[in-house]
């Protein structure tokens, strides 16, 4: 590599975190929240899946906390969600749109730092979809929703398991550059929203479910 | 400084984690969990916040698992809203007291432990303010319900944030000792309770959300 | 101990990630999951106590993110159900089974690696619980409902407790080996499965709550 890697993986890095802290303002302006919730909310998804995984590589403290430019990303966020997209209706799309964009490039970085750290291919492709599928599933949980992740509708880990597979293979074979790097975002988030507006999807956890004449209500105990 | 810094500490946290602890069993008595289970929610409110601290701060295991004391307060909290709350009805003020009481506390604690440990002064305030809302986060998603933290008619975010620069600035100006640290605590006490009598809020995450026509329904999606 | 005892231990923990892995399958089956959900789901329950384990014993990254052989369970455990389980509908029973080989096999090994790592015994029965009822709370918040946890139908984590109390003693007493160790195994499956199908439970969290009338609608703000 022929770029300074550090610092380009922290700027990498902080393109993701303002993608999703986006979709975490858009998140909170659905759910009516105020703007300090929009805040927060847009700081839990951004940074939370970077806290993670640094906390898994366990080597000092997290970038987010050590770091202040992170801290920037979900106050532009929230400020910008709360005077642009105050007549904006449509939240599900534009929030799917900046979702896929922290997607794509979190799986790259979060697989970039495993691999960095010494980790094993495996442990590292794990650590990517980690990183990128963290933030959102934080999200969720937190806005006390069913996570997207699950949504059988709504393809979410297969594009972020594709990047990270995608950044280990180029990334052992020598060929991870610039270059490679935007191909394979590009491929994550391409994946992500055409999966979304086609819904595409994949067999249940079962076989044959709908055959037991099972409604849609799911959560009944039996 | 002149009383002995660290054992004070441990003594304010101890105060935080018991306040903290109370505002568990309380929400695990409206919620009608068991006693275990009021142990449980206890201990999650009242020790999540720090073991979430000391994780990010990463210096060796949690205090909250090395120290047992940490354990007292928990149980203690569980057995008093057993015997003495049993005819209570008003759980909602009580738990806001008690909450209030603990995120006084801990936004105190979590600011000096991350200043100690040589975190920069934003660092500082950011784990400050995550230590003090953690704990109740952590409870509200552990009993499903979306969290106090981002409900508007309620600042939670803000009298944290308050405490922990005003912690921070005394700090760094030298001036930060018993009398002082009670007064931040009765700021940041009042400031929540206050803006919770009387209503206060700050804007909603998008301007003019009510012109939409939306009413209170909060999580359809457009 | 005349066996190795720390490859005994990972398959031992593996064991237990198997149990709960088929839990996570089987809440995912019946919440209508797809089979990337279920993968997910599994490897969130079975996986989540020792990543947590590992963060707070603070000794590296996680076991599960080091040695692949810990991914094989989840997977494992998705096919499973996704093949052997479709006209199987009491999803309940089955996940409650499997919870509490889980729930057996966890609380001793939390508890044995806190032992090694030379944490004092009350922290290593807290971590021990932590390790075993860690997994199926992750479980539970993720896929958005109240923990099994905190039911009051339901005695979860008092068999752990057992457990890791047992293990502790057993340890400290210089008794521990594979036979005492498929003991303790026994009676927490046991204590778990028994108390669930007789309908055991403790007092609630406040005394005479029933004589305020309250029925069981629980999360109403007073």
């Amino acid at each position: 590599m022929t770029f300074p890697f550090d610092i380009a993986l922290v700027w990498l890095d902080l393109a993701g975190v303002f993608f999703f802290a986006v979709s975490g303002s858009l998140l909170a302006a659905r759910k009516q929240f105020d703007i300090i919730g929009s805040v927060l909310l847009a700081s839990v998804v951004s940074l939370g899946g970077g806290v993670i995984r640094d906390i898994i590589l366990n080597s000092g403290p997290p970038a987010a906390f050590t770091n202040p430019a992170y801290l920037a990303p979900p106050v532009l966020a929230a400020f910008l969600v709360y005077f642009l997209f105050s007549s904006v209706q449509r939240y599900t799309s534009l929030l799917i749109l900046f979702d896929a964009g922290g997607l794509a490039l979190f799986c790259i970085t979060g697989t970039l730092k495993a691999l960095s750290a010494g980790m094993n291919p495996i442990a590292a492709i794990l650590l990517g979809v980690t990183t990128a599928v963290g933030g959102g599933l934080l999200r969720d949980i937190t806005a006390n929703e069913v996570p997207q992740l699950f949504d059988p509708k709504d393809l979410y880990a297969l594009p972020a398991f594709t990047g990270a597979s995608l950044t280990t293979v180029l990334w052992i074979s020598g060929t991870f550059n610039a270059v490679t790097a935007c191909a394979v975002a590009g491929v994550v988030f391409a994946f992500r929203v055409v999966a979304w507006r086609r819904s595409w999807h994949v067999p249940l956890a079962v076989r044959g479910w709908h055959r037991l004449g099972l409604d849609g209500s799911g959560g009944g105990r039996d």
